[in-house]
């Protein structure tokens, strides 16, 4: 990479067919808006100068793409992507490397493609536009392409018919030297039906002063682009088959990959199995050897080697696996850790807790971790036993050894190595069930 | 609409490659028997007269087509599918407008379909048949269509191979003015190698006279029978996938719609999000902007704007989930009213119960609601915090701003304000625990 | 079958491309390790002799060979094809009968094609090898046949322009009379590119004596070969698509087949209704008319007719539900018996339990079973009441008809008919929670 590169992402589109109140680009795939994936591709192919252009409507977009790091330009109003492209000027001046126009839209353009697009830069071209081949060109823009560069690009609607035979289309995204860029957009024009200032009018005019266009061939599948929420499930859909793939030629195995839904972030270590139906939210990390059973939902958690999870277990924020322990079905884990080859294997929930290695946590276990007003912290020293259908009134300590008797409420401190009861004594009452079921048949009958 | 308009719908089939004790047109899809499918639609395109045609052996079906209001008529014994429309003959005795025959196993055919076939009898044929052009035309009956209008209909078997070669075959859907329609039946004979009397005749017989018959052009995917489970599980998912698409047109985003099942009924706003895995039963309504995670499940219920919902939350009939309220992991809802931003955030069974508005349901939080006889009813005011792994005695009500103490059980009504508490005090046996597991040990080395 | 049958199951490869530290043919395909699915394949066809081929570096390998009762042989070190099928010799000797050369990582071939493969040697063929032909040939070694005959096995490297246009290739399974293959193999030579014998080379050694060989040809499908955790999820796809449509022939309805995953040994009884993601372990029966409801997972469990389970049950090995037995939402069964008609609707865990028919346990009822050393039954006799969020802390009874109160503890036994009670009286403590609201609110505006 010779030159500095920069990256501006056109994201102030509002999306009608989304039917949506919230700006296209927020939504998202793999857990992040949309926007962040662009974001984060032009951070991956090195821009060190990002642009996120935003419109009068979708002020979330320039404030994510602020969040995120990114200068932001706002297009008012939109004139087209030529105009929205030169709204980035000021945020860009004084940067003279190449640029990119990347969209807000576009979540599956990856890191490769958009090398080749700087490369070709790189190797001599003053104006680079990344093309591709769909199965259904449609209505896309047509590249024309001569003794292998890129002569122009016709509208479908001004194409002839030989050129609408041309199969390689236009993605959208181009890249130029950045001076040269904004000084092509000042002479753009907006001289066609639909009175706007086109980014695809530069190659003519690049053209036209003798310099070099050419086109990159990308996938099809990559420069999707969202403009529905069908086109955004099967973009959803896309880059879950995409990462699923990664991941088990990894040495992940999943029993059914199309039934686990993965986030953009999510680590998984070699030689974990994941039943059918596992979801992760952001934030995950399992590493190799876990086991992960079917219909758990994992999300901001650690699940360390040779933990076993699920069936049915949700680990939410703040939970950390230990190696070997056991999170069974039923069982809801957060912001607390679970030593190595401790347990909780039936309907409980843990909140706000420690628990010690080799601690057993009975079925039906409630860290009572929450008073109305604040949260408070349950510890469950190593080897505890927690009797089944205990609640544990936050802030308390279990101590190490210690036991807690079934359905006990547990309000106080437990020592190390005791007993807690918590319950009253049993009272039998003999054939009260007889008189009562007789009664109640008499009541049904009399009504 | 110029012609009062009529359906026979055919049910009388046993469907025995179901392999099922079930009669065919019983089995669902979408949440309901196909037979109410074939009933709504022809409710939906006018129909005034309605006749199911059951057969001896399925009074059920007959039974359902009276239950939705349907004339049945009791075909016996099947004799062909001219016989079986001929047996509605007397329930539509009177009525001399349009009537099209459908089918109890047709679930996916569609209004607008009908609607033509309808039309082509308002603008003056005599007899209109629905075809179709699958993939692979089979054995199914060949349209010969000459000059824009149906020359007659080929048995597979009859035809010669000229005529296999047509693409275009017959649906079995078939409409005539009524009193036309019986009238071509009664000349309709059985002198085929079956010995059946065959609908298709008609046209044979409409064209003798001189008729005009036409053929209606409809879609492969719609007019597929049902004739076995993997027909069934088939028009499921060909109905799921159309009813996702337009939920996703209208505005409801899903992650990973082949993952999501709604029920014939089911209603989702627009901005509503619905994570992996989300089961609708029928009678659903959620309004726009609610977030539904994942593993949710979800029949007979309201969810009211913004509420959040799952994962691994059940709400089943009854449920009416107020805005920004909250329903949280292995929850289950029933019979039950949650005002504005109530919550029942884990491990919980809420029956017959109004949950006030901002009111906490702690973890564990059990409504006693049955005592084996009756169902009972529990309340809880406004605001008020129920401790976590508290059983709730119906019918009893808890008092707006009102707590109760974890794990305890509650019998009697709580007043405004106050603070319940059911529980033993906790007693700490020191030492209890390392002696017990000394003698555990003890007796396991002596074993 | 004229002759006695073997089989030679090759299984010592180490499968780098799965990334695994377990042996390739130990991942599993439908709830049991490939190996598995061969022996049993091989057993199938009537093999009286089976031997597992294994390596230096698998010996889990030849343990569960043996564990299957199968013979078994070290290849060591690996020397090709030819090699591993003679390191299996001396575990044949005297066998004198046709042996067939399977493979441990291809676990969707049926008995139909392995009959075939045997069924030309008893109809006078010396060698016979299973070909297919694949969408894409790829380097597959091509079968070159002449007159009915095949000519040779040609490696794609080694084939010229035409050899390589031929679409039908080898799978790599071979069958012979015992001693001829032994014989056969006895003369292959190492003398090629990679010094390895190849059993391939077999087929020229048979022809060079004038003997017979011919190919048969099998299903593309069936002779998938597992590489990778791609190609392992695509076998368990294919696998269970084959066994979900042969269920669904037998009358079994899944809502949608594709989110149903069955184990090798799973037996559905017809009428049975499976809604959408229902997970089967090994070892699981469910007889005719049960109704499995959404997100319920079983393993090593009967399911009597009539029974309703879930949603989200969890069936654990040894529950035996009874006739008409409903188990509900977020409730695990472990080794425990219902009888016919009783009830544990919600949020439960029964473990090592017995349930009376007609027995109704109550929402929150856990069975404390454990008590860090070993298990404790319970025994809940016919038509007895279970007071919801009770703990049963066994060993204990409770008799039939008897009642236990909401939120009790159990620790005694409970006569017939008689009603127990174990909680703490309630006390209600006036303006309570209007003082700790004020007091919180307080701190918090000081803070």
């Amino acid at each position: 990479m010779t030159q500095p590169r920069a990256a501006i992402i056109l994201a102030a589109g509002l999306g009608t067919r989304m039917k949506s109140g919230l700006p296209k680009c927020m939504h998202q795939v793999g857990g992040r808006p949309m926007l962040e994936w662009s974001i984060d591709l032009a951070r991956q192919v090195g821009a060190e100068s990002i642009v996120t252009v935003y419109g009068q409507q979708s002020p979330q977009i320039g404030a994510l793409g602020e969040a995120n790091g990114t200068a932001t330009a706002l297009q008012d109003p939109p004139l087209g992507t030529g105009h929205a492209v030169q709204s980035a000027q000021d945020a860009m001046s004084g940067f003279g490397g190449n640029a990119i126009v990347l969209y807000g839209d576009t979540p599956l353009i990856t890191a490769a493609t958009v090398e080749k697009v700087f490369t070709a830069l790189e190797d001599g071209a003053s104006v680079a536009v990344l093309g591709f081949s769909p199965d259904d060109p449609a209505a896309y823009g047509r590249l024309v392409v001569k003794d292998g560069l890129l002569d122009r690009i016709v509208e479908f609607k001004d194409a002839s018919e030989e050129e609408r035979a041309i199969g390689f289309v236009n993605s959208g995204v181009l890249a130029a030297p950045a001076p040269l860029l904004f000084e092509l957009l000042g002479e753009v024009t907006n001289d066609n039906a639909n009175g706007e200032y086109y980014l695809t009018d530069v190659v003519g005019l690049a053209r036209a002063r003798g310099l070099k266009a050419v086109a990159v061939e990308g996938d099809a599948a990559e420069v999707l682009g969202v403009n529905s929420r069908v086109d955004l499930a099967e973009a959803e859909a896309s880059w879950q088959r995409r990462r699923r793939d990664e991941l088990m030629r990894d040495g992940v195995t999943m029993t059914a990959p199309e039934t686990v839904f993965v986030a953009h972030d999510t680590q998984i270590g070699p030689d974990v199995i994941l039943e059918p139906n596992v979801v992760f939210g952001p934030g995950v990390t399992v590493e190799s050897g876990a086991h992960i059973h079917a219909f758990s939902h994992l999300e901001g958690c650690v699940v360390h080697g040779g933990a076993v999870i699920g069936p049915y277990a949700r680990l939410r924020p703040g939970a950390d696996i230990g190696e070997g322990a056991k999170i069974g079905n039923f069982v809801e884990v957060k912001k607390s850790t679970f030593g190595k080859g401790a347990k909780a294997n039936h309907l409980a929930y843990i909140g706000d807790a420690t628990v010690g290695s080799k601690a057993n946590i009975g079925a039906g276990t409630i860290t009572c971790n929450y008073d109305g007003f604040g949260k408070h912290q349950t510890h469950i020293g190593e080897g505890a036993f927690i009797g089944s259908n205990s609640s544990l009134v936050a802030p308390v300590s279990i101590g190490k050894g210690a036991y807690t008797g079934s359905g006990g409420v547990v309000t106080d401190n437990v020592p190390d190595d005791a007993l807690a009861l918590g319950r009253a004594k049993q009272v039998n009452k003999e054939g009260w069930a007889a008189r009562f079921r007789a009664a109640m048949e008499k009541r049904k009958s009399e009504s």
